[in-house]
């Protein structure tokens, strides 16, 4: 899991202590422990946990890696009082309290724009508080938002928005891409832009990655979107939050691959496919163009159709229907 | 239906009264009845008609709302000649003789740019006659067109362009995303950008809506495209002209929604659905990611599948391929 | 085949004579045969041979074309040293001589920007090396890039981004979209953008097209991607290099024609379709939306499905599926 100072990309709005919580977020006294009254300085997900933050857990979870006092165990489940975390507390709306709380602890962009943070240079909006390597090439109309960091001979070409991302060296990127977008995080049952999760994580892209026109690779909600190094990445493609692509990828144009989806190394993806979130894939996993993949697939598998299976077996489907007259 | 003033859009080039027309169309003098010569105003389509119209009728229609003298029917059924209609031109060619009018009746983007009507405001270009309430945010690069009404707190990031729409408070509108653009109306026999059908209707977003990066929502040929109140739109999604989303949708990426498509409120559609033109989708349809929608659809139904169908038979027929060997 | 001036577009890095080859490809000095010393002038594929131009010659080929001493083979097969070629070398690797050539002797977007190459111009910014014709309209916050030719009352509107491109008369190119971009040509086995195979043929768009909104349209490797008079183009589309389209296609949103694919005239294609690379389609073929097109189609030929079959067979499979339950 990469690491990244949060506050460079979303700033703080205001300062809160865990007893701060208890009358934002509407908590009942009595379902509430607070052994340690810490300054809020971060957000935690399971997969990585910060030193004084506060994490979200949303139905019942017994997991001793939450007991330090230095974690604030939000939850909507009241047994999760009884496991021994130091400080909780109960609420009856996971997403309601979340949104409460990152609205009014930090800055994003779908709460504010900083329109005057950015020097236009040689044709594009570079924020005063990105940070971005003199080798690095960058196109006419690009905007390039804080906290961004772009490293050596990275070549970023024209029209392109990059915002709440870290580039490593050598990675192009091509015009008319978003990068660090908004993900898809909502309440399914109280929609509108009112109501979405905000989304203060970042995409990181390794080194020499090649990523298409008019793609969008959406930032984590907590953590990172990865993309891993010497990636190749087609046109028209579209990334969602939270998703992790290990080394070696190489996805065809107009694939889209669903929030948190996690994908091995040196895998092969044809156009037009499509993952259903939260799926694991494996190393050198190949995907046919046009497939939609429904369930984990294992190392070295190689699939076709909807819903993606093996591709003998796909081939073999598609035979017998030609048999059949079709 | 929206009401909403054409001439704020698309400047009027000359005017014609309702015997203009007649030579304009080269309609034989044996084949029209003019009653009432008023000064062409607007355009009007069945869903909506506007006084001091012109209205385009393809077939035969006997419809007593059109026997206002405040109308025109130009049609190429000689039948309707006979229907009561006060004014109405017989034409051979009913997409030549609109294009051959709107062409010479207004200015829109695919005859004429306005470079010289806009401001340069902190980084985008705004037209000096568009109307932006002062409370909305906008990043950098984008373009605000002629007539564009944008209500308080809505948010433009980086890189949009919106163009003959108008938004309602609170929406949020994401980077490298298209509103208002040329539908794709075309006459199917005579092809190239010469023959298009001139689209002078908007875009109309309710508040608090969420659109995606990357997307494009293409305006209404006469009427308005239509997205309700609390919709959220993920990114790369294309929604054509004339289609209505009520309230409440959500639409996951790249799904693409056809020419004049009605959804009902509180829908669910995944990930590269489709739906073909012209069909009416329920209140409440959940519609499974990588569906191919060709029919109605009933309020509460889900669908999965290509056709789509309900998704339990779409699942039977699944597990029936896979106990097969699939 | 289109003829261009490829130094217009890529400007020429350094001079290369057909022996300097034999040390810049590692070449071994048995392993090759050198008749005409020529100044090598540029680069031509087996569809359009040029005067004193470097071919790469994949496996084993015997073609009398070839045999005349203004070209220089480079193969990674040895018996093509046996063909009466004037000049040939022999590499271990093509791909990557490939681009060790073309990377040294050109320069391209993907190892270079010019960023002081460009007057900006009401609002978009206009390489100095371009050749626009006064009656073509621009919009805001566009780049048209070195070398590029836009012919007599093209409309481009806004945030388009054109490189490497030529555009002929008449034609329109809707907002935001990418024309010109680097096609995705990668060594399979050795992965990253250090590697990508430079492209450095272009787009050549005939009069009176229209390309829509958020559109990407790659140039060809060596030679030109190539859209035909009178083509008409949706949102959302994806064109790969070497991609041919021949006059008065209609093509639907969201559709992806993979590389090297031929298209005859007078095509409909539906949306959501995907074409494999390297096919060729008839005249007057119509494809279903969301059809996956994996094998030759012949002239006339009406296809949906995936794999596209005829769609005759296509719907009494669904009717079958049908009264099976579906």
């Amino acid at each position: 899991m990469v690491e990244f100072d949060r506050k460079s990309f979303f700033p703080k709005k205001k300062v809160f202590f865990v007893k701060d919580l208890i009358d934002l977020l509407n908590v009942n006294h009595d379902k509430c422990n607070v052994e340690n009254n810490f300054k809020i300085e971060d957000i935690s997900s399971l997969d990585y946990l910060r030193d004084y933050s506060v994490i979200f857990i949303d139905g019942e979870l017994k997991n001793s890696n939450l007991k330090s006092s230095n974690y604030c165990v939000i939850t909507n489940n009241e047994n999760n009082l009884n496991y021994g975390y130091k400080n909780t507390l109960l609420v009856s709306n996971l997403s309601n309290s979340y949104n409460q709380l990152i609205n009014n602890m930090y800055y994003h962009e779908d709460n504010a724009l900083f329109p005057d943070e950015f020097d236009y240079i040689n044709g594009s909006y570079l924020s005063k508080f990105s940070n971005i390597d003199e080798s690095v090439s960058i196109g006419k109309n690009c905007v390039i938002g804080r906290g961004v960091q772009i490293k050596p001979n990275v070549i970023i070409k024209n029209n392109v928005v990059i915002k709440n991302t870290i580039i490593k060296s050598n990675t192009i990127i091509c015009d008319n891409t978003s990068i660090g977008t908004s993900g898809f995080g909502f309440n399914f049952n109280k929609r509108g832009a009112s109501n979405f999760n905000p989304q203060i994580g970042i995409v990181f892209i390794e080194e020499n990655c090649h990523i298409g026109s008019n793609c969008t690779i959406d930032r984590g909600k907590i953590d990172s979107t990865f993309i891993g190094k010497n990636s190749m990445i087609d046109n028209i493609v579209h990334i969602a939050h939270n998703v992790i692509i290990s080394d070696n990828a190489c996805i065809a144009a107009q694939t889209g691959i669903s929030g948190s989806v996690k994908i091995g190394s040196n895998v092969t993806i044809g156009g037009q496919a499509g993952f259903a979130g939260h799926i694991l894939v494996g190393d050198n996993v190949i995907v046919a163009a046009k497939s939609g993949v429904t369930k984990n697939l294992k190392d070295n598998t190689v699939v076709a159709g909807f819903p993606a299976t093996d591709i003998k077996k796909w081939k073999r489907k598609i035979i017998k229907e030609r048999k059949d007259g079709y």
